[in-house]
């Protein structure tokens, strides 16, 4: 239950259902952005960051920007790449296209690495990927919001250490950070990417990032200068560095609601240790995943290994279409989305299970969800094998 | 009088104070960024961006990015400028060296014509500046934040069409859209970057711009592919068109809640003649203008002509100091901005007055900044000479 208006639960692979809360935190009344009260809000919001990074190293630097998680990218290819270096791109879907185009824009070769639909690719193939050529940075999406397929960063670090060691680890995390496992020291991770409307479970609008000392440090290494203005290291730097340690400083007006949202979340999910928050995470996925297989359909991410924790993409039975689907679920107070993968995107809908709808068992969305999933179905006639 | 917790009057150059309203659509319950009633949402408010700008030109485009008023420069130095192309930056203040800064990151070689502190470029320079080389854009700060010097738009796009038709307006409107005359269609300007913290009353956090068909063309004509990723018409042209005819599109996700207080707030400005609004923004401006001119202070804009109407920056008296007065008048319930302009920044404060502070009355919020500046200063030793 929550004091929002009556609606249907927003149950999409982001954004997802927000907290009262932090909603609330959306309508603070108006701060300067160089204010004090602003100031010290914004220091501790990206010292929480740390937290939820898992990273206690002082030369790590998370930054939080005005923007989408798309932005993201940009800061990557425009800040660590430089044009004609040459980067590798694990493909496990959409994002990865996307990440490439962006590379490619600002003159960065990407080189992607596919997998089938529905799976990564495997270990002794990005190793030999890696010995063939010398790649700057080597990117992954954690979790793949088109296909809900999960990659392992852990394994896949230590072979790039082992592999090639200069080159630089960048996750894509937008659907991964706050449900997915990550420990950005110990997995010597060097960049994590995300966005605020996911699991982080803050209004879209901000993207959220953590890059390392090394990649701090191969920024300040460049032989040119950064490749955009707004998504630059050196324009934004200072100023995180700054807010941090609570003094004003300018570059751009960030959002002071949206930044209140983000303590305010952050709050909450550190309020409690982060095993546990990952811990519900999986074991409401297991739940889904296993009601999904009972009604006879199958995920796109066919590997358990590789299924994430806070979606589930799920093959449309035959002659169900998302067209019929989607306004039945919707009708019963739930909903999903429609598939994004261009090459099958009509073949199946996804399902989000990320933030309070998992973490707040009051809410009931999940076993909501589960119940209109079976009964949508039933109402487009379709009945299990 | 406002439902917000007491909190002191923020009449800085932006953010500026809120509307309840605009406030409560800030905690939106959680849309899908692509469903039925958030494109509603979404359409509505880009075509009340039409009205706010008047122009009816159905080739002009409106956009609203997820991002800082900052983005927009990157959006005009990425999509209407390719490297190597000359342009034009009328320099007001601090905002033209950084929108220089921004094009020459982009390769783009910016020609600043500066003018003396508290003036702006005249007439006959700009001209004879435009014929002596062939700009690809000419960009003006049409108020500049930094130091309230307001430029006029309508005569100089009468001399860029005479002396240079080529050569794309470009106006940095951030400071003045919703506070400040803005006749897009007849005064032929090609482009207006703002942001949502300003005048138009909603949170930071959006980047709002109107473009006309010309520079639509102009990029459609580019040899060179867009130099921005996410900041790249290419890639949100598109999902701008297909938003506003309500057809569901996805590049990045766009802050649902951040777009519903725009709707809020546009909706609230539309409701009376813009003419109105435009006239009570003067009308209060000339108020604060005397009451800084009785208490023997002045402007950095000394010519009435160059004074912006939604702020005033006020050179402070000989042995007064902003580290003594706004704490003063923060004391007494007002926040005012120190100087931004570096070669005098400790000198000078500065004042803001948009929005729903000049137009809701019974706030009170100007008649009490004023007091609060007279007894402050008082309080703090000053007497009028």
């Amino acid at each position: 239950m929550s004091n929002q208006p009556s609606h249907p639960a927003l149950l999409i692979p982001g954004p997802i259902e927000f907290d009262d809360a932090v909603l609330q935190s959306m309508s603070h009344y108006s701060e300067s952005h160089v204010g004090p009260a602003f100031v010290a809000t914004f220091s501790e919001t990206l010292s929480m960051l740390r937290k939820l990074f898992q990273t206690t190293d002082p030369a790590a630097q998370p930054f939080v920007i005005s923007g989408s998680g798309t932005l993201g990218w940009d800061f990557v290819a425009a800040n660590l790449a430089e044009a004609g270096d040459d980067v590798l791109v694990l493909h496990t879907g959409y994002f990865a296209d996307s990440f490439a185009d962006c590379f490619q824009t600002y003159g960065v070769n990407a080189t992607q690495l596919k997998a089938p639909i529905g799976s990564r690719p495997q270990l002794p193939e990005i190793e030999k990927a890696l010995k063939e050529k010398k790649y700057k940075l080597l990117t992954v999406t954690h979790v793949d919001t088109s296909t809900g397929v999960l990659s392992e960063l852990k394994s896949l670090s230590e072979l790039v250490r082992r592999v090639s060691p200069e080159t630089l680890l960048i996750v894509d995390g937008v659907c991964s950070v706050g449900c997915e496992e990550i420990e950005f020291d110990k997995w010597q991770l060097d960049g994590v990417i995300t966005a605020s409307q996911k699991a982080i479970g803050v209004p879209a609008g901000l993207s959220i990032a953590m890059y390392s000392g090394r990649a701090i440090k191969a920024f300040q290494n460049r032989k040119t200068p950064p490749a955009s203005y707004f998504a630059s290291f050196k324009n934004w730097l200072p100023i995180m560095q700054n807010y941090e340690a609570k003094k004003p400083s300018y570059f751009a007006t960030p959002s002071p609601q949206l930044v209140h949202a983000l303590h305010t979340s952050l709050t909450q999910i550190l309020s409690k240790p982060l095993s546990e928050r990952f811990a519900i995470h999986r074991e409401t996925s297991q739940k889904i995943k296993q009601a999904v297989a009972d009604l006879g359909l199958k995920q796109l991410a066919s590997n358990p290994a590789d299924q994430a924790n806070g979606m589930t993409a799920i093959y449309l039975p035959e002659n169900v279409t998302a067209q019929q689907l989607l306004p039945s679920l919707f009708k019963k107070g739930v909903v999903f989305a429609g598939g994004l993968h261009k090459e099958i995107a009509p073949k199946y809908i996804r399902f989000g299970h990320m933030g309070v709808s998992v973490t707040d068992a009051k809410r009931g969305d999940i076993d909501h969800a589960i119940k209109a999933l079976e009964t949508g179905l039933s109402d487009v006639g379709y009945q299990k094998a």
